[in-house]
C-alpha cells in the first residue's frame, strides 16, 4: 500500500480545549493512523500572541496570529475552532467553509446565534461542519440525536445543560442553603465566574437548547427565540415546598413539538422526584429526548472540562478523517428543512406552583381562588402551613392543573395587589405532564 | 436528477422486533427517502409458515419461509434479522454476508457467541454488520462507544442490562420483599418469564456484556469467558444492610482493562448510593463507559420493548442505505485487533460485604476476624446487630478492603466450618473504588 497521504488539521485558539486537541493528536497519532488508514497531523494553530513559547505543542507545527495563513493552507483538511464567541470564530467558520474546508467546533454561541445558516454553507460546499463538543462536553449527544436516533420524529428535549446551575440547585436542595450562599460556594470551588450572568440567568443553557432544538426538530431557533428565565429566585423556602411535592428542582432547558410549533424555554422547573433528570446532580449534564419509537432515552456525563471536550472535539475529527482517507462521503451537515413557529411564551400550557405570603386574615383563601379561577387556572393542591411570622404573614402554596401561561402571568399581578397578599414570593412552573 | 435505485431490504423473522420494523420501514418511507436519496424498500420476509396471513405486511412484499429466497435476491443490499436465537440466525447471517449483502441484526446471542468473527467476514466483504438493538433496546449504545468516544481508550464499562432483574431487585429495595415475593410480582405484570432462568441467572447480562466489553476493548469476549452469578441469593436482608451502609444493589454487568487483562463480570453488585447508576431504577437500562478522555458517559432509557428496538434496527438500517445511496464507504464492522486475555474470577480484587449468621457466643468476631486476617483479607467495617433470633443466632455484616476474590472465597469455607457460624448467609462484591 502507498504511503497514504497526511490529513492536516489547523486549530484555532489554544485555551482549555485547544491545547486538549492539541495533546491528543501528538499522543494519540499512531492509534489514529491505525483507525483512519492515514496520519492526522496538527500542522498550523491560529493564536493572539504568535511570539509566546508554547510547549506544548509539537516542534514542527507553525503557530500564526493570522488566520489566513490557516485558511489558505491547502494542505490543511480540517479547521478545528476552538476560540469561543461569537467572533471572529463565526467569519473565519464560514471562511474555512467557503474554501472547501470540513470544519470541527465546539462554538455554542456561533451554533446557537448561525447554525441553519452555517449548515446551509456546509452543504454547499460539499463538507462537514460537526459540533459534539458544544453540547454537554463529552457526552455523546449530537451524535446519537442526528445519527443512531434518526428514524425518529423526535417529540421533546429535556436538558439540564448548565453545570454551574445544577451544582448550585443539587446543594440549595441537600443543605437547605439559600441562593447567596450557594452562588458563593460556587465561586469558591470555581464552578462560578465572578460575573455569573450567563450561569445563573440561563444565557448558556440557551445557546444549547437552540442547538438541540434546531436539530431535534430540523427547524430554526435561535438563542433569541428561547424563553430565559435564570435561578436567582429560587429559594431555600421553595425547595422545601418542592420535597414535600414530591418534585425536585432544576434549571431545565425545554424544547417541544406541540401543534405545528416549537416551545422553547429554560427556567426553573419542578420536576418528579422518580424521574431520572430529577436524580442528576452536582455540575452533571443530561440530555433526555423523546421520539416516536424510542420513547425516551437520557445521555448523562460530566459536561465540561478540558478532556471531555477533547473527547467530542476528537470524535468528530475522527469521523470526517476517515471519510476523507477513504475517499468517502464525509458526513453531511444536519439538515433544517422544516419552517416551524416558535410558540409565544403567553400560549404556553404547563403546571405551575405558586408561593405567596399573605396576611393571616379570614377569607384569604377564598380571594386567592377567585382571582385563579375566574382565570381559569384550575388548583391541583394547596400548602397552607400553620406557622405565622412575626409580621402577621404566611405561607400559602398553590399547585394548579395545566393552564396558559398568559393567565397565570396575569394571575399573578392581579394577586400581589390584593391586600392580603404581601407578595407573591415565587412562580416555578411545574414538568409534569399529567 | 434521474430516480434513485431501490435500496432493498430482507427481513429475517416478523415477530416483536420484525414487524415495528416492517411498520417503520412503511409507514416511514417518505421522510426515510427524503433522508437517504433513494426509496428504502421492504422486498422480502422470511417467516416460518408463509401461508400465514400477515395483514400488518404491505402488499407488495414477498412472504417466503425459504431463507435463499432472500439470501439469492440480488435486490436485497440489507438483510435484518430479527429472528433471535443462536441458530439458524447465526447461519444467514454469514451467508449473507458472504453474498456481499449488509446485515443489520439485533440477535445479541449471535454477536456474543459469534461477533468478532462476524465483524471479521464483514471486512473481508466489504460489508457493514450493525447490531445497535442488540444492547439495551434502543438506547444509543454500540454507536455512541464506536462513533463517539473513538478518541478514548475506554477502561471500563458498568452497566445495568436487564429490566427483568432491576425491575425486580428495585422493588426489593423499596419494598422489603423477598426474592420470591417480587419473582411473582415481575412474572404477573410480564416483566419475567413463568422460567426466569435467563435473566435472573444473568445469562441475558452476560451476552450484552460479552458485547459490550468485546467493543470497548478491541478484544474477543464471549459470553462463555463472563463470570456470571445472578440474584436468587439477594434477601431483604441485605437491602437493609445495604441502605445503611450508603449503597443500592444493583445487578452489574462489569468490564474493565486491567494490566493488560481484561475483566468480565455479572454479578449483584454494591453500588454507593451517589452514583448516577445505583439510581436507575425499575426496567429502566443504563451502560457507563469510562475513557481516557471523557471521563465517563451513561446512556439510560427503557431498554427493552418492540418500537425501542424498531428505533435502533431502523437507525441502523439509515446509516447504511444513506451509504450505499451515496456511493459512499458504508460504516466498517468493528475492529478486534487485541489479544487481552480474559482474567480468572479468583485473581478479581474487589471489596466485599459479607453476611454471616453466627451464634451469639464470645469471641465470634475474634475468630471471624482472625480467618480473615489469615488470609490477607482486611476489614473495612462490622455492623453487629443487638437483635438475636428466637434460635440463638445473630447477625454480622463485614465490609473489607479490596481483597483477592480466591482468598475471599476460602475465607467463606473456612467460615462456614467455624462451630459458631450458622452460615454464610451472602456475599456481595462491592462496586466502590477506594
Amino acid at each position: 500500500m502507498a504511503q497514504a497521504q497526511d490529513i492536516g488539521i489547523g486549530l484555532m485558539g489554544v485555551g482549555v480545549v485547544g491545547s486538549g486537541v492539541a495533546t491528543a493528536l501528538h499522543e494519540k497519532a499512531g492509534r489514529i493512523e491505525a483507525h483512519v488508514g492515514a496520519p492526522v497531523r496538527l500542522k498550523r494553530v491560529l493564536v493572539r500572541d504568535a511570539t509566546k513559547v508554547r510547549p506544548s505543542l509539537p516542534r514542527d507545527v507553525h503557530v500564526t496570529s493570522n488566520a489566513d495563513d490557516l485558511l489558505t493552507d491547502r494542505g490543511i483538511a480540517i479547521v478545528v475552532e476552538a476560540m469561543g464567541g461569537e467572533q471572529p470564530a463565526f467569519d473565519y467558520i464560514q471562511r474555512a467553509l467557503h474554501t472547501g474546508k470540513h470544519v470541527v467546533t465546539a462554538n455554542k454561541e456561533v451554533l446557537a446565534k448561525h447554525g441553519p445558516e452555517l449548515f446551509a454553507h456546509a452543504a454547499e460546499h460539499g463538507v462537514s461542519l460537526r459540533f459534539e463538543a458544544s453540547v454537554g462536553g463529552g457526552i455523546p449527544i449530537i451524535g446519537p440525536l442526528l445519527s443512531d436516533l434518526l428514524a425518529n420524529d423526535l417529540t421533546a428535549v429535556h436538558a439540564i445543560i448548565n453545570g454551574t446551575t445544577n451544582y448550585m440547585l443539587t446543594r440549595m436542595a441537600h443543605e437547605g442553603l439559600d441562593y447567596a450562599d450557594v452562588l458563593r460556594q460556587a465561586q469558591h470551588l470555581g464552578y462560578a465566574e465572578a460575573d455569573p450572568t450567563n450561569d445563573v440567568d440561563g444565557i448558556d443553557a440557551a445557546y444549547k437548547l437552540a442547538i438541540l432544538a434546531s436539530l431535534a426538530f430540523q427547524t430554526t431557533v435561535r438563542d433569541s427565540d428561547v424563553f430565559r428565565e435564570g435561578i436567582r429566585k429560587v429559594t431555600a423556602a421553595d425547595f422545601r415546598y418542592a420535597a414535600e411535592l414530591g418534585y425536585a428542582i432544576k434549571l431545565l432547558a425545554i424544547g417541544k413539538r406541540v401543534n405545528g410549533s416549537v416551545e422553547a424555554r429554560v427556567h426553573p422547573a419542578m420536576v418528579p422526584l422518580a424521574r431520572p433528570l430529577a436524580k442528576v446532580d452536582d455540575v452533571l449534564n443530561a440530555v433526555e429526548l423523546e421520539g416516536d419509537l424510542v420513547g425516551w432515552a437520557m445521555f448523562e456525563g460530566p459536561g465540561a472540562g478540558s478532556l471531555p471536550t477533547t473527547s467530542a472535539v476528537m470524535g468528530d475529527i475522527l469521523r470526517i478523517a476517515e471519510a476523507v482517507a477513504s475517499g468517502g462521503r464525509v458526513p453531511a451537515a444536519p439538515r433544517i428543512d422544516r419552517v416551524l413557529p416558535v410558540q409565544p411564551m403567553a400560549d404556553l400550557r404547563t403546571k405551575y406552583y405558586l408561593r405567596l405570603r399573605a396576611f393571616d386574615r379570614p377569607g384569604v383563601m377564598a380571594r386567592v381562588t377567585k382571582v385563579l379561577g375566574d382565570l381559569q387556572v384550575s388548583l391541583a393542591g394547596v400548602i397552607q402551613k400553620e406557622t405565622i411570622h412575626a409580621d402577621g404573614v404566611a405561607e400559602i402554596v398553590v399547585t394548579t392543573h395545566a393552564a396558559r401561561e398568559a393567565d397565570v402571568q396575569e394571575a399573578v399581578r392581579l394577586l400581589g395587589k390584593l391586600d392580603v397578599v404581601r407578595e407573591v414570593a415565587n412562580l416555578i412552573r411545574v414538568e409534569d405532564t399529567e
